[in-house]
């Protein structure tokens, strides 16, 4: 009964490093974690350079085996650590912990069997471990709520320019044709994009001067309907804004009254 | 007597399916609807890349077919559903819709007869279908309300937009000319269009250091001036966010309670 | 004196028709301006198109002359209908209106005389015409006044991407070299201004590993700071927005009151 | 003492002149320092123009050696009539002002023992004398009130969109391979930040259509997110223009009266 206990205790001093970051020791944790997955991802972009990858190829992999075996032993601390082993496994970070620590293992097995693609798209995997950072943003953050509240109105609006620019990108196939580049619909609804969205990369741009004349039409329609994701958005959060009273009802504990409200809005009570 | 009214049922039951999502069939007749539009656009697209074309004609040609009786059909059920079918037949999305079913059957009568280029702008007619998709965004969509909204004020915008573009195309026409690839005043203002809106092709580019000293006030205008159209757009919608509540307090007549008020934030009367 | 009062009556009219656009006369000559000015916009960038140029000359001198005796007549009408002459000549619009006409008539003065450079951008002064169109617009517009508004406040936001460009471009000056572009500062900074407001030419783009890194700062920058001016002219235009209320006191006649005013905020009287 | 005195006024004199604005002396000491600055950018502009280098070599060198002095008598001046010299010497614009004097005096130390690099980076150091320039615009200004206030969440929202670039720009190596450009991760990675912001190079540009197909996402993307900082800065904007006035009725306690309100809009008690 004792020993158990103190075998709590133990878990309970790993739960308390591992999932909060109060104590000192937590917030140290924090700190190794952070760096552990910062150099993890350099690593990973630099082995894909290849004059940095012949040159160094054995440090790479050492420091590869040591971060993933980190990574390993953080995965197993969590499980440990935590009540109910599964809550963590099958959720968000959960998957993300596993999959950042899987590939060098995989890489092993599969080596030599498997087609050079497979094994590359195996090892550029490691770079979701970059999703690990998020934990470090927190779902309380006042920029992610705002991006989830305008999700659904973001998404009415992207689908209209989508809508426009399968319009517009057939429209400049049959002004422009495949001399000029817009050698098939898909094509030009490419190009559709890259103007609308103001990117203009050149690699696709039309030459006849009724093509250009259009060309200008979706451009200044993109210049000027950006405003409209912006004033959702912005909307959006100067709502949040200005409703913010840090007041609370003294009865139902309701707060966001508004900055001359008299009485709680929820269940009538005065407010002081 | 009996009769007529069993058919009228049946119309009614039609009505029902076609012109609402309420019921499991309505629900049901959209969603196949959605995929008959998506399929068809993405065949049109498909049809154009060569490669897919002489590959797969006789294919894309039957999928076609398919789609373009699926279309005569929802086409003819609207009309005969409906009590007034004028009203159907003269309204947008009647015509769209028309326009959506007859080019596959003006393709059979013109083949040969005419030139390769009106049968193409005919087939590639198709692509309106996707305006067809617009019925499921709605009239009633907040970001269409805004959209509308602020049309005059933006249209201003790029009026003004617009005569700029004019005279620091005409400018730069004047500092770089021909040789730099500003060889006309319309190709110039063409250049400070795409140059203003940010696109930046690069196809024409400035090459006097003084031609790139204008094009850089150019672009930090554009870069300014966007702030215009974004400010018109979200003040509107601010406007209609923070108003929206129109209800006020039946005891002191207050209004501009929030969305979830019970009480009244003035007088803590219950609102109803 | 009855002569004179008939000659004054004449005036009154022709002023009535020039200043003003309530009366069907006043309509008419509205619209055959625009007209006009539209037209001969069209035409002075028809003529800069060499092969345009070549083959219609003596259609486009025609077409030029009509304008500009149109104009001509114009100006001289607004001369005589006004009552102080000299207060439209010297306006805005009256310095606008001149130059929109004399370049055709210096033309013949100067022909053969002077360098084909001089004579060419005397020709291409036409283009201010398009200024006359600004009197469309009108002052009263909100997209005008928050303009105006915010103008100091853009200013100084202008003024700080320039510093940043110059700082930027001076770096990359140093880290990339003239080997790949970069061969002077002013060229830097024109490549920073173009990175910055992202339009993105890609004239001048950084080749060494270091210098693309530089370069994603300096994008995610300019893609951060954009919001800057754009909040700026919106907050201007939502007070603007939010504090109209139509309502003017019944004794001060002062407007813009708060929404749940009470009493003016001016002189204390209780509003209805 | 009377001696200490009078040089203890003419310190104070030289403090009001450097240090303020009001006075006419003041003033002028402004103008000049501006003139001196803006010339001093200029000339180390015009330096790296090899063309101008070669051609007004003396001239640039003259120039240069009559600014530096300049700034060095600027510098002394500001020790001397300040109290506490240290607190100047260690302030931002103290060492701003420092390393705009020394490179010149360097340059003469060091001309022959070093490499060119190192003097050529020495003497472009003298750009940063731009920075001298912020004194003018001055702490107190909203935009940079704004743009600190709005900085940490700015922050979360660069840091989003770095993480979102490795993603997308490992999709896009593992899409597009090196035969395409996309070489390594780190070149895709900065291809990805380069289409996101919308600045659209089109040094590298996709190939495959897959890789169109991910990069038109991408695009839209970010012109859709592009309107996230947007929203944090003109709400915290819009709050500080909306809240800005604090006085509160002496009456019934009201605030949010508008800036020149005189009489409470609530109870009608004349404001202080």
């Amino acid at each position: 009964m004792l020993k158990q206990q103190k075998n709590s205790n133990w878990k309970d001093k790993l739960h308390e490093i591992i999932y909060e970051a109060d104590t000192p020791a937590g917030k140290l944790f924090d700190i190794v974690l952070l760096i552990a997955i910062v150099a993890s991802i350099i690593l990973v972009m630099l082995e894909s350079v290849d004059s940095i990858h012949t040159k160094y190829d054995s440090f790479l992999d050492i420091s590869e085996w040591v971060i993933t075996i980190l990574f390993t032993i953080e995965y197993f601390a969590r499980i440990i650590s935590i009540k109910k082993p599964s809550k963590y496994i099958f959720s968000f970070y959960g998957i993300i912990d596993l999959l950042s620590t899987l590939p060098k293992y995989l890489a092993i097995i599969f080596t030599g069997t498997h087609s050079l693609v497979a094994l590359r798209a195996l090892r550029l995997l490691r770079v979701f471990r970059i999703l690990k950072l998020a934990r470090f943003i927190g779902e309380s953050n006042n920029f992610i709520r705002a991006l989830k509240a305008s999700r659904a109105k973001i998404g009415v609006f992207l689908f209209f320019v989508l809508i426009l620019c399968v319009i517009l990108g057939t429209v400049m196939y049959l002004i422009e044709g495949g001399d000029n580049g817009f050698t098939s619909i898909p094509r030009s609804v490419y190009w559709a994009i890259v103007t609308l969205t103001t990117v203009g990369y050149g690699d696709i741009a039309p030459h006849t001067p009724f093509g250009q004349f259009v060309a200008s039409i979706i451009m200044i329609l993109g210049y000027g309907i950006i405003a409209v994701p912006t004033g959702i958005v912005t909307s959006e959060m100067t709502k949040a804004t200005i409703d913010t009273n840090t007041q609370s009802c003294p009865n139902c504990l309701h707060d966001g009254h508004k900055d001359d409200a008299e009485f709680c809005y929820h269940c009538g009570t005065k407010l002081n």
